[in-house]
Parts: C-alpha cells; structure tokens; sequence
C-alpha cells in the first residue's frame, strides 16, 4: 500500500485523498497551515515550503510526492525529487511557475497567444504599452492565482497606477504585460498523462469568471468539435514537451473561432471539478493514476455536467440537494471574504433538464446572476 | 460542521467517510480494533461495543451516531440513544438483530417469506425438519453474517450434525429453522428514508453469493416492472413501520414470479456498492443525507452497473481500471482468507458494452467463474 505525500492541504489535496482512497492509497500533506481541510482526512504535517529539512523528513514518510499548490520554490522541489518520485516533475513545474516561460513555451510550439512582452521598469511598460494598445493587462509573472497580481490599463494614467501597484515586485517575482483579448469565451482542457504516454482529455470546458476568479463551468463546451480537437492538441503538445505526469488545465481564450492560450495550470483545476461527478472518471482519480503508473480512466462526460464555485461561505445545501441533478462539495473550511470554500456540481441527461435545475436552484439561492450565463449558453446547445 | 461518530470501523464506515466528506461532514469512528480500516480516513477510537463508559465518552465527541456494524448490544444503543440522536433508531436495529424477530415483522405486514421455526431443542428441530422436509437450513437467529451460522439440513443424519454444530448456541443467539428455497434468482432493495417520510430506493439488484457470501451483482436485475415494484413496496412498509432513518437492504428470493424475503439489514449493505459509481447518488452519500435530514438524492442507475468482490486478496487493479467502465475499490485492508478486502464496480451505457468489458476483465483475472453468472444474465437483457 502506497502513501502519496501532497505539499499543499486545501481542497484540491482534499478532493485527491477522496478519489484515491479508493485506489487503496494512503496520504500525507504537507502544508504551513494547521488548520488546512485536508488534515481532516489525512495525517497533516506542517511546515514551510521553503524548509528543506522538514520537506526532507515528509519525503521520506511517502512513497510518491505530488502538488495541490504549485508555487514550492524550485529548490524544495530539487531536494524532493532527489529523494523521492515527483510528479509533475520539476521542469514542468518550473515552467508553469512563470508566465513568461510557459507563454514563450506555447510560442515555441505553434500555439496562438495574446502578444505579451517582460516588463522590468516603467519605460519598457510605457513603450509596450504604446505598442500593444489599450487595454492591456499587467502581471506578475510569478505567484498570481485567482486574478491576483494584476492590474488592468486602460488609459493613459492606469500605466503609473499600474507601475504604483505592481513594481514594486518587479525583481522578486517579475511582471509581464499581456494585450487584452476581447474574448467571447474563455475555455479550458482538463487533461491527463502518464508516464507510457498515454493521454486523455476531459471533454473541453467553458469557464465564467467573476473578478478574475472562476464562478461556473459547463461540460460540454458547445463549440464545433475542430476547435476542441485544436484545443487538445495544444494541450497534448504541451504536455508531451515537459513529459508531463499527472493531471493540468490549460485555459484558452475563444474569439471568433481562434483560439489563443491564457495559461496553464500544473495539477487538478477548479475547471474541472464537475468531472467529480459529471464524467465517467474525475480529475483526482486520473491524477493519481497517472503518477502511479496506472492506466488511465474514461475522460466521457455523462451527458451534460455544470459547476458552481462558491466563495466567501457555503450557501445553505438543501436546494442543491433537493434537485436529482445536485451533488454538494463543502471544503470544511472557514468562511472568509473571496476564500474558495466548496462547489456544487449538477450532472443531467441533457441540456433542457440543466437549465431546469439551475434556473430552480439559481432562486433558491438567490444566485440568478451566477447562473445566468450557464442558462443562455444551455438555451443555444 | 456536525462531526458524525460511526460504531464500526470497517469497509461499510470507509466509504461513508468518503461520501460524506463532501457534504462538509468531520468523522469518528468506533471500533475494537486498532486496524479498522476507516481509521485511514478519520479518527479511530478504540473500544468494545460492551463498554459503556467508552461509549458514553465517544457520543459526547461526536454530533449524531450512525453504524457500519448491526450488532451493537441493545444495552450500548439505548445508552449511546439517551446521549445524541441515533440512525437507524434503536428499535429497528433490534429487530433487524433477530432473524425471528424480523421474520414476524415481515408475516405482520403481510410479506410473503419461507417457511420459518423458532428452535430451542434437538426434539424440536427434528420435528420442524419433519414438517418443512428437506431440504431446510438450522441458522443463528443473531449475529449470523456472510452465511456464517448456518447449516444446510439435506438428509436425517444432518439433523444430529446441524444440532452438534449450532446446538450449544441455542441460548447465547438463538436458532431458527427455515425452509431451502429453491430460487431462480436472489435479489436485494437498497433503500433510503429520512426522518421527515422521503423514501427512495434504487433499481433492484440481483445478486450471487458463493459460499454464502456476495460474489456479483447487477443493476438493473432484468425482471418485469411490477416484480420490482412488489419489492420495493415491501422495502417501504418495513421502513415505513420501523419509521427507519437511513439506508438498509431488503433481501429477497425470486422463485416463479413469486418474491419471499430472506432478511434485512439495518445499514449500507454491499449489494448496494455498486451504486458508488454506477447511480446519480451512492448508498453512503443518501445514508448521511437521511442521518441529518437533508433530501434524499436521485437513486437512478446510470445505464447498467456491476460490481464484483474482492474475498481473501486484491487481484491487480489494472486489467479492471484499463477498461473505460472500471472503477477500483481497495479498502485498504491486510489479506486474509475469506476477508472482504474490495470490490470493482463497472458502469456503461448498455448491457452489450458491459458483457464485454466484463469478459475482458474475467479473462485477464482468470475470473471466469465469478463473471459468468453476469454475462448470462446481461446475455438476456
Ligand atoms: N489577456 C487577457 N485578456 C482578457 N482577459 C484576461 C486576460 N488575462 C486574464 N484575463 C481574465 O482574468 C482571468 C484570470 O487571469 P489569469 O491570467 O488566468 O490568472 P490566474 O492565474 O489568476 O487564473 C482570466 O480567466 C480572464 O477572465
Ligand atoms: N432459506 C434459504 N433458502 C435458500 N438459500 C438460502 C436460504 N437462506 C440463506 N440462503 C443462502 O445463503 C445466503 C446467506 O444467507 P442469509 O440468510 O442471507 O445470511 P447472511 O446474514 O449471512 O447474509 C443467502 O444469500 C442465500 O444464498
Ligand atoms: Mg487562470
Ligand atoms: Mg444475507
């Protein structure tokens, strides 16, 4: 029986240990925080992540190491590899730390982007600026999660605002400006290698997000199947080039057809936690699969699956739950403002009986904005 | 956040913790051993299911307590009853403990079942086997599980033999005589009520034992409408009566047209792990839900499921999660003879996609024998 270590203890760890008990695995996270919702499920160690000694002795109480926060600092994860298997592996990881290197990666491979440029000083902003137009997007390279480390420029006075907000850390974590795209969707692949070879994808999925974080997802996209076979092949490629073992989410714009890449994410993705309960094997279960050599599951989608995030505190349950289409997902954690703190999930037979249970729990909960966009694109499938 | 304390710590308390997790649920578990498998998963407090003063102390941890194990003494569950709030209830336990007495409960409620006697002598035994004929099995009437505490009567020289094997038992747990039913088929209702009078039940199972022990089952079982109905009406007017809280099993016989019922149990049961991947909603998510009033999930089979059980020791998991239907479940147990260590579930869209995956798997196991029963029963479907 195997022990899988986890650095990082939030819902992603959490949601690993549910899927892979099962696969007869035992776990241990490693996380700062005593109070991190996967403690509730697995022995919890705490510490750093930049404490190599303690990283050191959690390595050598498991068998295979694995992520639910990507940001160890490439050292830890030297030191962790050495003594143990990591997956993904190190490059990877480094790669997809630092926007920078992952967008000259997807450019390096073929795969259409916004125009971007590394910024280190406020002359190189102003210029780039002047070059890309209005509006653009300055970020920091490095650490931006949830549409953190951001600042949008829309005018001339924005690019010292912009500067005033985000320079300081231009030489810890760096910044990039990227041209912003006037999207009509924003989509993601929730995708799976394993060390074989093999690779799946999960059916492509369309995101909305609310202050740059994720509100809701829908399994299927809608969009004709070329462009979501395009979009598999950009995340193929990816991870065949980093020899990519585990699960990842590469987020897409779609704009009249094009597709450009936003970015992606090394390990199980807030986009594709419907597949918890909406595809015939979940994100978690293929992740763990994947790192233990196991042959992957069936990526399908069992009809038509949607997603929910909720932020701040847990609605109440019951109308979630009264609905046949209602799966519930509580972190066990504290509320607090913006905190990622569960999701609901729906799976249906089709899109009529979707909008259904959304339109019913959207008034329950008093949720009508949140699911709004998920009933328009259900009335067009 | 309620914290659930669950009496027994085996597969069944396993993968309540699993399913209940999600619903924002912390655990406890109770149970002798200091190797019970749900202690993975959530803590373990050791102790016997006599001792009252651990007990008491155990309910004081916990919001509401529920079982993976039925035969808890009634002393400890009326004191563990007086302390927090109980499912199934105390009663209905009582009466599931007792083959006698849940066989006079069935004849109450007008449910047909095999002929049955209550034995407290050999003269006694003889003169029932006399009258039933034999065939006719001399059983326990408590604490009988897994066809252990059970002697098959087939000639006169068995009466001694059955009396010689159970007869010192006779004041400890009970005997009871029952007539053999030659059945064409053994079947099961799974089936969920709340405190507030929701009742649902999944499709109806067909199950096979070996050895007295569940080997396969099948959802769904292929039998006309209005036998499932009859089953099912059964299930509900035991539930109904006992005001049950929770999931229990309903087993039955099939013989001709006609349905006799052989037992209940008062909990999770394993004819019903197949819907943990196989229906909208598990057994285990809808045993929680029912615990803590919140509404019963949709019990729909999504197109055909199976599930085959691990006895002894796991076979090797890949031939099983390299078919697209296969889904793995380790209990995270050591072998031993006989032990229930896991089960594999497998769920597809038709029974034509199921007999394959399920030869496939059978061949590559060299389990022919153990699916052979499914393929003919699918080959009619
Ligand atoms: N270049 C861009 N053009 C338009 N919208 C963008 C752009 N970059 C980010 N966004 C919006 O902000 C969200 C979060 O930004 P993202 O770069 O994905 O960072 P994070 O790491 O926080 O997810 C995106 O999903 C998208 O809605
Ligand atoms: N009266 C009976 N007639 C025919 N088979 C029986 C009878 N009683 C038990 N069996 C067989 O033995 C199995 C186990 O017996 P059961 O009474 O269900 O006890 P347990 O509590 O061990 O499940 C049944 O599923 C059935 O296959
Ligand atoms: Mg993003
Ligand atoms: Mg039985």
């Amino acid at each position: 029986m195997k022990t899988v270590g986890i650095l990082g203890g939030g819902q992603l760890a959490r949601m690993m240990i549910l899927a892979g008990a099962p696969l007869g695995l035992r776990f241990r996270i490693y996380d700062p925080s005593p109070e991190a919702c996967a403690g509730q499920l697995a022995p919890l160690v705490n510490g750093q992540f930049d404490d190599l000694a303690a990283l050191q002795a959690f390595a050598g109480s498991v068998d295979v190491i694995t992520f639910d926060f990507e940001n160890v600092p490439a050292a830890s994860v030297a030191a962790l590899s050495a003594l143990r298997p990591v997956f993904p592996n190190a490059g990877a990881l480094a790669v997809a730390q630092d926007r920078l290197s992952e967008k000259r990666l997807f450019q390096a491979l073929g795969i259409a982007l916004p125009a971007f440029a590394d910024i280190d000083s406020l002359a190189t902003l102003q210029a780039r600026v002047a070059e890309f137009g209005m509006p653009c997007i300055l970020k920091t390279r490095r650490l931006g999660y949830d549409g953190k480390g951001q600042f949008r420029i829309r005018s001339q006075a924005d690019i010292g605002a912009a500067w005033q907000a985000l320079g300081a850390q231009v030489d810890a974590v760096g910044l990039i400006l990227e041209g912003f795209v006037d999207f009509d969707c924003e989509l993601s692949v929730v995708a799976a290698r394993n060390a074989a070879g093999q690779f799946v994808a999960w059916p492509v999925t369309r995101n909305w997000h609310v202050d740059g974080v994720l509100s809701a997802s829908l399994a299927p996209c809608g969009l004709p199947a070329a462009v979501q076979e395009r979009a598999v092949a950009h995340a193929r490629a990816v991870a065949e080039h980093l020899d990519y073992v585990g699960v990842f989410a590469l987020e897409l714009f779609h704009c009249d057809g094009a597709l450009l890449v936003n970015e992606m994410a090394p390990r199980v993705h807030n986009s594709g936690h419907w597949t918890g309960d909406g595809a015939q094997t979940s994100q978690f279960a293929n992740h763990l699969r994947a790192g233990l050599g196991l042959p992957l599951g069936d990526t399908a989608v069992l009809g038509v699956a949607c997603m929910l995030n909720w932020l701040g505190q847990m609605p109440e349950a019951a109308p979630v739950l009264a609905q046949a289409a209602g799966f519930w997902h509580d972190y066990g954690k504290q509320p607090r403002a913006g905190r990622k703190v569960g999701h609901a999930n729906f799976r249906t037979d089709d899109a009529p009986a979707m909008a259904r249970a959304l339109q019913q729990v959207g008034q329950a909960l008093g949720r009508e904005a949140q699911v709004a966009p998920l009933l328009d694109a259900l009335s067009v499938a």
